[in-house]
Parts: C-alpha cells; structure tokens; sequence
C-alpha cells in the first residue's frame, strides 16, 4: 500500500477502490489515536461545522441570527465559523475560497446587500462542486433552484402603509436603503403597494433612499435634512430599527411628538425597541425561525436530497407607542 | 515506510525522526494536491483559526467584541470560530474539549461570569499541553501567570460615583450582578471605593444585586420594585447598558424626569445608547482595543514567549444628557 494510496484515501479522492479505502481506514483507526475531528474529517472529507456568512455582525439583526444559528448548531453537534463580510463583493469570493479549502459543511450566506443573482448562482455551483451545502439566508433564489430562506417583506412593507393609513397618519415616507439592498428593495416595493391598496400617491419626496449604511446616525441625519427642507410628511417606515431610533430621537430633539406629530414604525424586533420612549412598533424579525428552518435545509441536502428548500417567515407587527 | 508511520507524521506525533517525517511530507506534497489546509493544519498541528468563546452573543457589548475581533483576526488571515457559553460550566468544559480536537491555534475565553480560578488555570494547562494559546478577557488572571485582558473597571465604578456625587446626584445606588459576575464584582468594588473616596455612608439597601442577567427586564422590573418600596436615592450606576436603559424606561414610565429626579449611567457605550432620548450617559468599552491587545498577546505568544501579558483597558466616561 503505497504512501501515494493512504493520501488518495485519507484525503477523499476517487480512483480508490472501497476495499483498499476501508483497509486503509482501519489501519489509521488500528493506530488508536485519541478521537481527531480533522482526521474524521480528512476522512469523510469535511469538517462537521457551518459557516455563516454575515453583512454586519455589529448590526444587532446579524448579531440575533448569529445567536440563534449557534444554538441551533451546537444541539446538533455542530460548530459555527463566522465570517463577517463587512459589504464587500470580493470579500465574498475570498470567504467561499476559505471556506472550500477549510472543507466545512455548509455555508449560509445572511446579508441584506444585492448580490446579482449570476454571483449567488457562481457560488452556489462551486460550493456543490466541493461538496458544501449552500443556503441564502434573505435573498430568495428558489427560482434559480438555490434554497433560501427569506422573511415575507414585501407583505410586511404593505401592512406598515396599511396600519398607518388607518390610523390617519398619511402622508407616509419610506426610509431605508433601496438600490443596493435585496431587502430593503423587496420592503419598498410592499410599501409602494401599500400605498396603492390604500388609495394614496406616491410621492417621490417621501421615499428617502440611504446609501451609505442600515444605521442610527443616517436616520438621525435624514429626519433633520427633511424637517429642514419643509417636507411634508405625517409617518415613517424605517427599514430598520436602528434607522428608525435615529429618526425618532431627531424628532425628538425637534420638539417633535411621537406619534401625534410623527408616527414612526421600524423592522427588526430588536430588544431595546421595547425600552426606549416612546416605545417603538416594529416588525419583528423571528431569527430563531430562519435557525429551525435553516436546520431543516441543512438535513435535507445532508442526506442527499435535491429539492431546493423555499422558506418565508412572516413578519409580526408589533404595536408600541411609536406608531 | 509503514502506514503507522504516514499517521504518525500526518498527526504530528512525537517518535518520527525529522529525516522520515520530511520524506513524508515531501511524498504526500508530490501528490500535487491543491492547497489543503486541513492537510496542512494535520501537518502543523492545528487550524489557523481561534476559538472565541463569549458569555450571550445576543448582548451588545460580545456582539460588539465578535465584531472587532473578526475584523483583527481576518487581517491575520486567521478565522473566527464562535462558541456561545450561555452561562453554563459544563458547556464551558465540553467547548474547550471541541477546541482541541479541532484544533485550533488559540482560545479567547470572554465571558462575565464568575469562574473560578482553579478552572482558569485547569483550562489553560489542558490547553497549553494541546499547543494551543489561551488568554482570558474579561477575567483578571494575569498575577497567576496567565494572559488576561480586562477593562479597568474599578476605577470606572468608582469614577461614576465621583461624577455623579460632584453633580448633587447622592444618594447612588448600584445594580448589576455581583455575586456571579467577575466584571460585576470589579464594577461593584469601585463603586464602594467611589462612596468612600467622596464621603458618603454605604448603604446595603441601595444595591441592588441582579440574579438572573444583565438585561432590559431586569432593570426595569428593579426600578419599579424600589420605588414601590419607597427606596430612597437620587441616582443609580447601572452595570450594563441593558439594565440602564431597563431602568430609564421604568423611571420614564413612573414620570420621572431623568436626570433631574433620578439620574442613570451605564456602563458598555452601545451605540443606540447615544440616540435614546434622554441619552445615556456611559462608560464605554473599547471592544476595538480588547481585539488589539488580543492580537499582540497571539504573535507573542505563537512567536514562542512564556511571558504573559496583562493588559488593562481604560474605560471613557462618555456625557450624555441622563446623568
């Protein structure tokens, strides 16, 4: 048995029959060398660990899912690899390259920015060459035959524009990214519906697109420029919590009321939402529900299977002060 | 050349004279196999990546710490492997056991809770015999000869006193976990010094001590409790963002004006905790600096020294409007 041969086995390769394979494993387990997950994993060719792939990890969504997935994998024996790809393209390329030749077993890939879908395909593809399990964690890709798991946005936007209507506070603004963000594109095109199914018109002025980041400081800045150029609005739809805590304390230093002068509702669900005055409405973001559904996924390609998996987690509106 | 022998170097165990285990080396890398660095890592022992074990990713302040120590260590081509202890002893053992076998190059051990020193010091031999570098965050351990990275707490407790003795603001009272939490009994004794150092009586009915976490409820819940029970302060040091922004939110609830009845600081300087309104006053963590030292105290050690560092981070009192 050549040195040559225990490589081809040891490393996975094919052109091994599964006779000399398994004398080969024998052989190294007859070593009664203490338990090594990088040899069992030399062996059955991956390491038993998922990679998750996260736009933001100081952004409390990402920091949310990161808990939960850890959770998730660690009842199933699993470790958790994070990566934190910071809104970089050729990041992105880097982390699929490291985690192919780390060799783990899945990756999730959970950001809100818009990554073509030819790139989510590219990756997709080499990941299934190497053997690795790949799910979208917020782009819905099940179109293309990639599995995704993705929050139902669009509905989400529409019943923000619909709660605010009701209750009066028309004109509505949207804040949020929209050009280079797969969720935040999905949440405006449920607020532009909304805002059909309630009779009201669009209006350009009041969709305040941010292109730099999902974050308080932006929202801040972006509730003072307004107020200062005379836009006429009575509500807002931040497409996320902190972007919404940013608006709601410039109102607040405008001597604004919320909600009576300005009615303000965010998305995310984060915990500080509840503590902060006035408390803050919010769509909830279920994480622990993208972790069960992400489990789900995971077992199904393990164990062979080729469907690809389409999960949408609704979204709650829950009512505090703010809205 | 024996099969046992390829395992042997393959392994890196001792007993292979550097002649074979070159020879090894050189056949299995004729192999012309692409970059492989779990080979590699079986070759040089370990995966180039560090095991972060935090207390409860959910929370600000580890999200924060996640956050900057993937950035540094992604600098170092080094990854990130996250284990979330969630306050158990016993998944703090089976994790540095996970740790081993996969074999990673380091463990930053971040948690605040209380853990004895016996087991500190019974980690990092088990993890030194395994070649693996362990520094602790958060636990002073450095006068045992171990490497630790610690805010410099009981001066920022005792610190807060100070500032909010100067401003009128006595009587101040303390919460937080304390009998559980490392950082939280440094936090308290600087507290007690602060009283001391400013002329003021301690008084055990103004601590009070949070079981359970450091977290909204919590702090809110104790707020409505001491005023219910007709406590006498006019200021509160709160040991987490969390439980101050709990608190506020209380006193906010109960129409106290914050900080002109009560006034409030936390400690973490969280982001959103400059846009809650009134804003909160903080003692910041400079999460950036912890990775920092982290990484100097790595090179140093993978670079072979036996000195352990001991580095102390300053903590910034940040003025806001709630204290």
């Amino acid at each position: 048995m050549s040195i040559a041969t225990v490589s081809r086995v040891l490393r996975n390769l094919p052109s091994v029959t599964p006779e000399t394979r398994e004398r080969v494993l024998l052989s190294v387990d007859a070593l009664g060398y203490a338990p090594n997950p990088i040899g069992q994993a030399l062996r059955a060719g991956h390491i038993n660990a998922v990679a998750l792939l996260v736009g933001d990890i100081g952004q409390g969504w990402y920091a949310s899912l990161t808990r939960d997935m850890q959770v998730l994998l660690e009842r199933e024996g699993m470790d958790l690899v994070l990566f934190n790809l910071g809104r970089s393209e050729s990041r992105l390329n880097e982390v699929v390259e490291r985690v192919i030749s780390l060799r783990l077993r899945a990756v999730a890939l959970a950001t809100s920015d818009q990554i073509p879908s030819a790139t989510i395909a590219r990756i997709w593809r080499r990941l299934a060459e190497a053997g690795i399990v790949f799910i979208a964690i917020g782009h819905r890709v099940d179109g293309l035959g990639m599995p995704s798991i993705v929050y139902d946005d669009e509905e989400a936007g529409a019943r923000a524009v619909s709660h605010l209507a009701q209750r009066g506070f028309a004109p509505i603004a949207y804040m949020g990214r929209i050009e280079k963000s797969m969720t935040g594109q999905v949440r405006f095109a449920g607020y532009l519906r909304g805002l059909i199914q309630n009779g009201l018109e669009r209006d350009p002025s009041l969709e305040w697109s941010q292109t730099d980041s999902f974050r308080f400081t932006a929202g801040y800045n972006t509730m003072l420029d307004v107020r200062r150029r005379g836009v006429n609005f009575r509500s807002l739809i931040a497409s996320s919590d902190e972007l919404a805590l940013g608006a709601m304390a410039a109102a607040l230093d405008l001597k604004l009321r919320v909600p009576e002068d300005v009615a303000i509702i965010g998305f995310s669900g984060l915990e500080w939402a509840g503590y902060v005055r006035p408390a803050l409405t919010t769509l909830d973001a279920d994480t622990a529900a993208i972790a069960e559904q992400f489990s789900i996924g995971l077992k199904s390609a393990l164990a062979g299977s080729s469907d690809s998996i389409s999960a949408v987690i609704p979204r709650r509106l829950v009512l505090r002060d703010s809205a």
